[in-house]
């Protein structure tokens, strides 16, 4: 097994966790990958909810339903249910299987068992790992694989490693706030609906596990939003309405969510009390919360015409963490 | 083998074949992949440029590379060397590889040897094609395959396929014209250099395969451009300046170029003498050449910013064929 092998086996674990980036929320984006022992690759796996099985446990079913042609837990869905099975079944298939981990596979059972023990068992004798697991409970993986003979090898894509877990550094002590908004290709925000119906409802999946939105007090009098995730039948996170002017509308439907906290105020305090929040807005709501935000979240049609508006008179240079093409184009981005 | 395999594969085997999209001509984009008997990828190959290595020879290549461990044609760019020495080393190797091709592979030899021949004679037992080959001098692969045994599977991805393929078809009958801009995702287009260092080579190994550049007077007046292909060290196509009015200041450099033919023309008919057109703009070239256009090339900064104009007043609406990210997005696109 060469290094390439496993940088590409790394890019492709990497790709699959950028999928559910923030989805996974309180837990991590993670990505894991299967290799045989050429370093071609078998299965490639994410984690997608928080309670749900880890990208490893995807990883490892995929590979083992691929490599015995049972199919039992191909569907499966269960953590614990493939823990067990693959424990049980295993046969030694795994013992000229490698894996590329995004993060430390976790040493402790929480929701689910530990996904370090689980590749000790199954005889996995190298594992390539992007970044070490920031988290102490969690953390230790990589020494109880060592301990058992192993070769775990750190800061395969260290850096796009990194990134990807900024977030979930991040939350874990302050909130983890990201900008988000829709464009057109010619960088116009106004006039009716820009984004794809797959966009949107990437949009309400983020509302979904968002503990808070922020938005500007002008969009709420102009558009009269809902703010909810009804698009994927999610929960409506609380909404901080930031304006200098108290007074709303009271039939503006947002306000009509219930368990719901709506708060009209003047600052950005608030935020402190949440986890991951999404500002939504325009250009005086990115002004506004330009020292505030970890990343920038793009929804861009690719359309000409149809706006007035742009960004303007905003200056900023972005780096490109991720991008994602379907019939639009979104862009996760931080400051340069 | 699933169906699921072979369409990963021919996702991985079109995202190569657009890595050089265009500068393959006059040949199509091509990409080729490799597969093991449980339909893990082995390698992937790409046609680069015309008289190269067609795509299956570079696949079949890091296959007997990494299958047999024998490195010795590992950096080989010469088709025969790799095709004899495949031929007399392969020693079985492929019996259980399959591949997965955009493109029926060539029967005919031209400036390289016959692909199914190769194809046939390593043992291969089954190729997935995207597209049948249009060109009836290199077509008959698959049937050549076929009366050997192998198994010929139509249709994976056969629209993607098709998009990939347009302007290799187009240009055989009439020229491939697309119009390619700079924006910034505020969608300015103005002032000053917008593209990044590795946008800008893409665009000049772009200009050194096209047969001609077509450009606005203003644009020219203005930007007083050379129009070259330096950065690549490229040729410099001939140049069409779309114009009302005839006369420019000769010092202007694109009229210093050697083995340049430049005309100064108010119509676009000078274009049906080429085959791979580019068009370089802003909003009135683009308005000018809205019914000549086939794909459009859009190289995005991820900047807001720095810029006062964009591509109003166009309405358009886009499909997007491919995206590539690096430090700029890059979009292929057509009309909806």
């Amino acid at each position: 097994m060469n290094t390439t092998a496993a940088i590409h086996a790394m890019t492709l674990a990497l790709n699959a966790a950028w999928e559910y980036q923030l989805l996974t929320f309180p837990n991590p984006a993670v990505g894991a990958v299967c290799l045989s022992d050429n370093g071609t690759v078998v299965s490639v796996g994410t984690h997608k909810r928080a309670g749900g099985p880890h990208a490893e446990v995807y990883a490892l079913r995929d590979a083992y339903t691929l490599l015995s042609g049972d199919t039992t837990i191909a569907g499966c869905d269960d953590s614990h249910r493939i823990h067990d099975y693959l424990r049980t079944r295993h046969n030694g298939i795994f013992h000229t299987v490698s894996m590329a981990v995004t993060l430390e596979p976790c040493s402790h059972s929480g929701k689910t068992p530990s996904c370090a023990l689980l590749i000790r068992d199954l005889g996995i004798k190298r594992v390539y790992i992007s970044v070490k697991d920031p988290n102490p409970a969690a953390a230790g993986g990589a020494s109880l694989l060592s301990d058992a003979g192993a070769e775990c090898v750190f800061g395969i894509m260290e850096e796009e490693g990194e990134k990807l877990l900024e977030p979930f550094i991040r939350w874990q002590k302050s909130p983890f706030v990201f900008f988000k908004w829709a464009q057109r290709l010619d960088g116009t925000i106004d006039n009716g609906t820009i984004s794809s119906q797959s966009s949107r409802e990437h949009m309400h999946a983020l509302r979904d596990r968002c503990d808070l939105i922020v938005i500007g007090g002008n969009t709420v009098r102009h558009d009269r939003p809902t703010l909810d995730a009804r698009l994927v039948d999610g929960k409506a996170p609380d909404v901080l309405i930031y304006s200098q002017m108290g007074e709303f509308d009271q039939s503006i439907p947002l306000f009509s969510v219930p368990d719901r906290k709506v708060y009209v105020e003047s600052s950005l305090e608030r935020l402190k009390e949440y986890s991951l929040v999404m500002i939504e807005g325009g250009t005086s709501m990115f002004q506004a919360s330009q020292n505030t935000c970890d990343w920038y979240l793009c929804y861009l049609a690719p359309k000409l015409g149809g706006g007035l508006q742009n960004m303007g008179p905003i200056q900023e240079d972005f780096e490109v963490l991720h991008a994602k093409i379907t019939d639009n184009i979104l862009l996760w981005m931080k400051k340069k």
